[in-house]
């Protein structure tokens, strides 16, 4: 039984994080207390400082995981191949991630707000390195001449935000396929990006 | 002195308006009293009652008020011309029309969340109809040939959504003026639209 105090707190500690994040994107973060994300995984306020020292730490380690996990799936995708192609994995991949995380993508752009000052500065370093990889995508397709982008960072920024946008309108099961989805921004971001 | 009461009213309704907006942006809406309100504007919370019923009419009207006059300043720079011109004002339009406004864009899509279920309804409706200008003027542009889109509903909240993105980034005095900006954008999204 030595363990169990420990094996208690490799339970507890994703289910602080699941309650904090559905409370985060519901009430947002400055209208939760840290005794309503204790009442929600059902322990006491104090068992909460266990895990982390505050809800600011709280909410910037939700973030920060967020960006590292979009980093980390981003990275195991890249290949290194042709410019369109690679572009249009980006796509996919982009869309078909954060479909995944509606309550992370709301938070990450809503609470950045409410983060400190150092802790916001670290979340943008992770925000800037993701969106460098597809920076670095439109770069190498206007070297070798596939693309034709008057402002490779402002491409960048447009593409991740119409992107986006799929977050606020897809539900499973509507009009149209993630398939079919995919392939409709592809074509207008492939289209944007050529001359 | 018989109008002063009025008089007062018609000073402190926009003075009370401005502080929820800025408080809302500021903290979000749950974690904002009435009580906060009314010591920003420096009166007592009841006088808050005299000009909204609650919390919730505050934010209701505050959201369909940016709405009305988006539609209202957007109808009187349609003029039916050519889809081509007619979606290029547009993108000129959007962006320069919520660049002036972050916190009401912010609280636009923020609070969707916290409005009661008739408020939300008849906001989506506001949302459409300005949507719905968008998708007419690419639906025109298909029909004369200009346009070539597999689906002018989707590329009509692609286009909102790349347009969107602008207020995340821009500043005032940064590295590219809002005409270089305009036209960044109006090149892709001509692009995106067009075979």
């Amino acid at each position: 039984m030595a363990r169990t105090q420990g094996s208690h707190s490799d339970i507890t500690g994703p289910r602080i994080r699941e309650a904090a994040l559905g409370l985060f994107a519901r009430h947002g973060y400055a209208a939760v207390s840290m005794r309503q994300i204790a009442k929600e995984v059902g322990v006491q306020a104090g068992a909460l400082y266990n895990y982390t020292p505050d809800k600011q730490s709280l909410l910037f380690r939700l973030m920060r995981d967020h960006m590292q996990d979009l980093l980390a799936a981003y990275k195991a995708l890249e290949d290194g191949g042709d410019p369109q192609d690679t572009l249009r994995r980006f796509v996919g991949f982009h869309i078909r991630f954060h479909l995944q995380r509606p309550d992370e993508v709301f938070i990450a752009y809503m609470e950045l707000r409410n983060l400190t000052p150092d802790n916001f500065a670290e979340i943008e370093d992770l925000r800037r390195a993701y969106e460098n990889s597809l920076e670095g995508i439109l770069n190498n397709g206007q070297k070798v001449g596939l693309f034709s982008i008057s402002d490779t960072k402002i491409a960048t920024l447009a593409v991740i935000a119409m992107l986006n946008g799929v977050m606020t309108w897809y539900r499973a099961g509507g009009r149209l396929s993630l398939d079919e989805v995919e392939q409709i921004y592809w074509d207008m971001v492939r289209r944007a990006v050529t001359a």
